[in-house]
């Protein structure tokens, strides 16, 4: 969307904590930070991780024009700190996970190691990509599993939080969406587009069947014919049997009928005996209107004679949460690990430069990921980081390193994938968790493991910072 | 956000029946379009009506690049078709509610009239643009309402949906935030911007006190210490107070302490009580951290000590809804009005040209709208759409007529507004809005009525349709 400078696309605190740092003699400064989120969203067992091919293009276009440098100095930003941010550019370097990959809370997903100010501007930029489609990547991927082989489109656009809709768009894809009606994404992303018609196409001829007949005229095989303007079983569904025998007399096939409204359950299977009695039995019924996975593993349970959806409001904006909480956290700071503390035991932080890894069963499904600094090897014991009871010893077990470089001081080496690519591999890495983690309903925890150094290093801290700051 | 062509930036589907409308000779037939909602968000009494002015910005620079028809070329579009579209640009008028205004359901907000294909192909952009900017002003008004004259800042960008955060922290500032963390927004809209520090600074300095004596050394009266990072009571307050203190002695006043977890209601008077026993009464006490207008409402009947809100998540995605419902409707078609049925009364729905009238009670509040004819006087007798029983006659009642045109003939005509006076006009509006519908619960409902010639017209359409399309 950015085409050059994208560097006010950031919260104020991050330019005012820059300019505190820059005054303060700070800017040579080393620090590591860390996102991670730590609740699944849709109270799900795993998050599809989103919108990393972005970010990265993003962080190294965050760069200030001179009229954003005169805005801020309007805004009281000293000119010292001005002519630091106009010669701006990321030159840090960043491990992160695969785009497409399964991922789990409390995980590093994505680490950046730079100057402290380098690392603090880009804080709300890595928030605001890698939160959202993450979030979005997670819901395709769920109405993906219950959807099977039938084809899933977003339809969301209309209803999408502003711009946000073209990342969606790209998200839903990553997740296992076929399509969009988002042209712009379409074009943007190389995603396949597809659409029908909507019922305004209808009420603009004078009868619903001259409507058909023209839209099948111009779209032959492509013709999907929305049933439902005036009534599905007495007018639409009739008048687009009478359209798909034409179109058959011409040597064309029909692609589908669209149910907007109404009970899908009852509707589908009675268009389909309807259907299959004129021997169209290669005529598809898709669905849209309000859907989600729960609907669609319902329909599914009832034998609905469904071959496709169409899928909107609550897949683009990724409803009923419509956020993912990530976060990020300082971890290392001019070279000493950092800690935040909290009242809530689970909100402590972990410190250190720390990598992600994975370890395998022998059937090659997800057994364990584990959280251990950067130069530790994975053949150690994880725990758990608040019972030191639990704890699992992984020699022996097949491993891959999660965390990659992907930007080597400022310069974005990270492998280029087409969207395709990161759907399949998605697709792929989903299909390595054990079903137990994939249940709508109660999914099972899936273990996450730190190593004993973090955990020794983090209650070092916690015993050193307690009296230190109490007074 | 798009500087030049943004004709892609729409459902594939507006494009295969803008086609086809082409394609059958229709391409100078005439239509008109009313977008409307059905339902308020948040189950609540109103919707502050947002996004007006950026919606007019695009379908006035609705237009498609070479680039852009190449894309669509690749995708089946006919060559003749994409010569049309070469030189497209909106030629029709455009009717509207002013901005800011309060609206409720069913309402005719935004009407197009131009050739069908025109208004077939702006459909996405005006959905997109207004259900997702009335949403999040309603979400904003509902804070403001409990927030009263405490500071309210967005605080969202960073989980906000991508892009979207831009325009949400637009519609936050019109529904009544006083400010948004989004500099990028701030500049673009000339919105004040505002933000305090990160837990982040506090861990990069070796003590929590040289932290905030830091920040204060640089931000003087502009100071907002957070005093969590390690704990409220008994570091981050009792440092704050130092440094409260220390500013007092140089001749200066901090703004603010910022608490971001634990109980609002007990640390901020906790923290109340000691910054006034030090005398410094004028510190600020502003609370973050997953925020709503439930919670703040809350907060305030507890008698929290607080002067400001930072709100981000809630706020700029418009939770627990994520989505305005508007739809975009057919009504008149080459002169003759056009109706949707349903088997669902309510969403049957009403045809013709129409405009939104209200009335105003002889103490100038709000009374009534009413939806009639464009040709039609407002001194009318107003009925339930399906009622007819139940009926109010308007003469003699102050009105105002919500619907001016501001597109004419492709020129957007509007006056232009700051965002400031959009801002002020809505908070206007809403004080004309009795008590009862601002309810959270069980809002009081406020009557749109109808007038009789339209209730005449669809009911004929209906009678007439309906032996027409049963087979």
């Amino acid at each position: 969307m950015f085409k050059t400078h994208i560097g006010l696309y950031t919260d104020f605190y991050e330019l005012t904590m820059a300019q505190g740092y820059f005054l303060a003699g700070r800017s040579k400064e080393r620090a590591s930070f860390e996102y991670f989120y730590r609740t699944n969203p849709f109270e799900g067992g795993y998050v599809v991780y989103a919108g990393l091919a972005e970010l990265l293009d993003v962080i190294t276009h965050f760069t200030f024009a001179e009229d954003d440098l005169n805005y801020l100095k309007a805004q009281g930003l000293k000119e010292d700190f001005l002519d630091y941010l106009r010669h701006f550019k990321f030159s840090g370097d960043v491990y992160s996970v695969r785009e497409g990959d399964i991922v789990f809370p409390n995980e590093p997903l994505f680490t950046v190691d730079a100057t402290l100010i380098e690392a603090q501007l880009i804080e709300t930029v890595i928030m605001n990509y890698l939160n959202f489609q993450s979030l979005i990547a997670t819901k395709a991927r769920r109405i993906r599993d219950v959807a099977g082989t039938r084809t899933f489109a977003d339809f969301g656009l209309r209803r999408a939080q502003g711009l946000g809709g073209v990342h969606a768009s790209r998200a839903a894809v990553i997740g296992g969406a076929d399509s969009t009606s988002n042209v712009y994404a379409g074009k943007k992303y190389d995603i396949p587009i597809s659409g029908t018609h909507a019922h305004s196409w209808v009420q603009s001829f004078d009868t619903e069947l001259e409507a058909f007949r023209k839209y099948a005229e111009y779209n032959l095989d492509a013709t999907v014919l929305l049933v439902d303007t005036y009534d599905t079983l007495h007018s639409g569904l009739p008048n687009a049997i009478i359209v798909a025998k034409e179109l058959e007399a011409k040597g064309h096939k029909m692609k589908a009928i669209r149910l907007d409204s109404g009970d899908f359950a009852y509707l589908s299977k009675e268009a389909r005996k309807r259907l299959d009695a004129e021997h169209l039995n290669d005529v598809g019924i898709v669905v849209s209107n309000q859907l989600n996975e729960l609907i669609i593993k319902s329909l599914i349970e009832q034998n609905a004679e469904i071959t496709g959806f169409g899928i909107g409001t609550e897949l683009v904006t990724g409803q009923p949460d419509g956020a993912l909480g990530g976060v990020y956290k300082l971890v290392e700071c001019d070279g000493t690990p950092r800690l935040k503390i909290s009242e809530n035991i689970e909100k402590i932080t972990l410190p250190g430069q720390k990598k992600l890894v994975r370890y395998f069963d022998d059937k090659g499904l997800f057994f364990r990921d584990g959280v251990m600094l950067r130069n530790e090897h994975p053949d150690l014991t994880l725990y758990h980081p608040f019972q030191h009871d639990k704890n699992t010893n992984m020699k022996g077990y097949t491993y891959e390193i999660l965390s990659q470089k992907v930007i080597d001081q400022g310069k974005n080496i990270a492998p280029k994938y087409t969207i395709q690519d990161i759907k399949a591999f998605s697709m792929q890495r989903f299909e390595c968790l054990a079903e137990g983690h994939k249940r709508f309903l109660s999914p099972h925890l899936y273990k996450v493991g730190v190593s004993n150094k973090i955990i020794a290093i983090r209650d070092k801290m916690i015993h050193q910072l307690k009296p230190k700051h109490r007074i």
